[in-house]
């Protein structure tokens, strides 16, 4: 049954704080009209520190689409490869027994795509099928997990190996000063996430069982990314705050009806980053106790919102903690509005 | 088990015919260095007509990033909408009956992806699984039918939606002048192809038995598209030609032994467009009659290459001529340098 194996996380050396934000804005946009309320916002963001692939002020002289492309190129290879390695390893096997390698990235765009990259620096089979998955956003690291499953699923002998990759900084525009830009630019962070997927039960780690995806109709605004003439530019809109007490009764029903038991009667909780909003928003809609979002909190706190990255990175944070035989619930929010959701053991 | 039924096949009604192009290059590119060599291939390209989604003096005057998006997401909702509606009543299903939607794209960039749309405008279930595909190039409706398939083997219930739409025309510019814009700017064309797999036998069609990705190593320059601050840009390496001679092997291997017969005892082939050579190439590598690959050759005259959307369109044009218990392949190319292969049965 399908297992994934210990995650390896790798975060770049440039380092970001919330002060170095705080000064950032308001040196560069001192007489913006919104700069006080994206203030108290970002104060109250619960981040402390995002990692970048090159320091703020190196970010701040990038031109457009070409400049950042080459930069993705040459940095998403390198960090992508390096993880791999690491989640290979940690999941006992060698780049032969994989049979499938998923890649998710929605800050850089190539092609041929990074799953190529990983075929050919990792030396994997020839028939290994390829997912690059780039618009899915923050549920992507979720959805491929669930996909992987799937895969999983249709033979012991399967293994899949997920990278997720996000250069966010790559997406911050000097020029832009609406209120979402500073929060889009407070909030993500960049990061790679590498984990493994066994078919076969020879390894330890969260054991899925269940998966499920859920869309929420006629909320495509809440979450959008668009290409611009100076590059990717996302959208956040207020109402995506919405969206978890809409979403919510989809994950109990989900919870539910396949581990017949309560949501917070889980013993651990793999849950998306978001932001601060969506996970008090989680906590309160499921009921959850207060701790439970520990892992998600501590994320958010150390690197930001790193996007699909960020679900992979709190399953990493379980390894030290879980015991046999827990049963939790791993899930990540996105663009859509999709959740995708995946219950399991951990073994 | 698997089956594909009669896909929807939609051009634009926009024509340029490849003297159109001619006299196009001719009057904007006078002096180019290469225009007599690009005369040439093109005159030899064996195609006749492209279908593009604005007329080619409109697609001249467009600017950047921006422009071309908003074109895209306006014309490429509307056309993915209605091929799919007809492909989901050629395959005798209702929106309720689609677990999972496959979108492949690699000629604009959306988020939420068209899979998110399709799901809002169809009113597909909320529980569809969504599998955007942007990084594949040509090689991605061959890539989605492999995916269905493995995702249809999970569960008799099961049912695909597959779009693949590409607006090759939005990657045109006008400033572009080495020899090979000029053979991309001949050689793609727009149009969207929707095509329902079931995993139940209640439809006629392609039914796939086996499946496969064969990913040739060192070959990630034989194709490649770049984001630069003037759009999507293409580049084709002269040693593409050599790609069919490098593949053919592993594309005999799958048949003979799968099959159990040679390439050329096979009933039919569903091969992607490509372009000329690529066809007189897999013809000559694989052994097969000099009429095996009429239906591609016919689709690359009357709509170019439709990169992502050629497999199935060539697909479509077998409806009328197959008789049950025939055997077949379908293959397509694309970057990577990556094919995906389908062995099966026409019931």
């Amino acid at each position: 049954m399908p297992t994934l194996a210990r995650p390896a996380i790798l975060h770049p050396e440039n380092i970001v704080t919330n002060q170095d934000m705080l000064s950032f804005l308001d040196n560069l946009h001192h007489d913006a009209p919104h700069k006080q309320q994206a203030f108290k916002m970002i104060k109250n963001s619960a981040i402390e520190k995002r990692h970048m692939i090159l320091p703020l002020e190196q970010i701040l002289t990038l031109q457009d689409f070409g400049e950042r492309g080459a930069i993705y190129e040459l940095q998403a290879r390198e960090m992508a490869c390096q993880a791999a390695k690491t989640a290979l390893e940690q999941a006992l096997l060698k780049p032969k027994d994989i049979t499938m390698v998923v890649v998710t990235s929605c800050t850089g765009f190539m092609m041929p795509s990074l799953t190529a990259c990983l075929i050919n620096d990792l030396d994997l089979p020839a028939t290994t099928i390829q997912l690059p998955i780039a618009q899915l956003g923050c549920v992507a690291g979720a959805s491929a997990i669930n996909r992987a499953t799937e895969h999983c699923k249709a033979s012991k002998r399967n293994n899949v190996l997920i990278v997720a990759l996000e250069t966010s900084s790559l997406c911050f525009h000097r020029s832009a000063d609406r209120l979402q830009d500073f929060i889009t630019d407070s909030l993500f962070g960049d990061g790679v996430a590498a984990v493994v997927m066994r078919a076969d039960n020879d390894c330890s780690g969260f054991h899925v069982t269940h998966n499920q995806s859920c869309f929420m109709r006629d909320t495509e605004a809440y979450i959008q990314y668009t290409l611009t003439d100076s590059g990717f530019k996302f959208s956040l809109d207020k109402d995506v705050m919405h969206s978890i007490s809409k979403a919510a009764p989809h994950i109990d029903e989900f919870i539910t009806s396949n581990a017949h038991k309560k949501p917070n009667e889980l013993d651990f909780y793999i849950f998306h980053t978001g932001g601060r909003r969506i996970q008090d928003e989680v906590t309160r809609c499921l009921a959850l106790s207060d701790d439970a979002l520990t892992h998600s909190r501590a994320c958010l706190r150390d690197t930001g919102n790193t996007s699909s990255v960020a679900v992979i990175d709190v399953l990493a944070r379980q390894f030290s903690q879980r015991h046999s035989m827990e049963q939790g619930i791993l899930a990540a929010f996105g663009p859509g509005f999709t959740t995708e959701m995946a219950l399991g053991y951990w073994q």
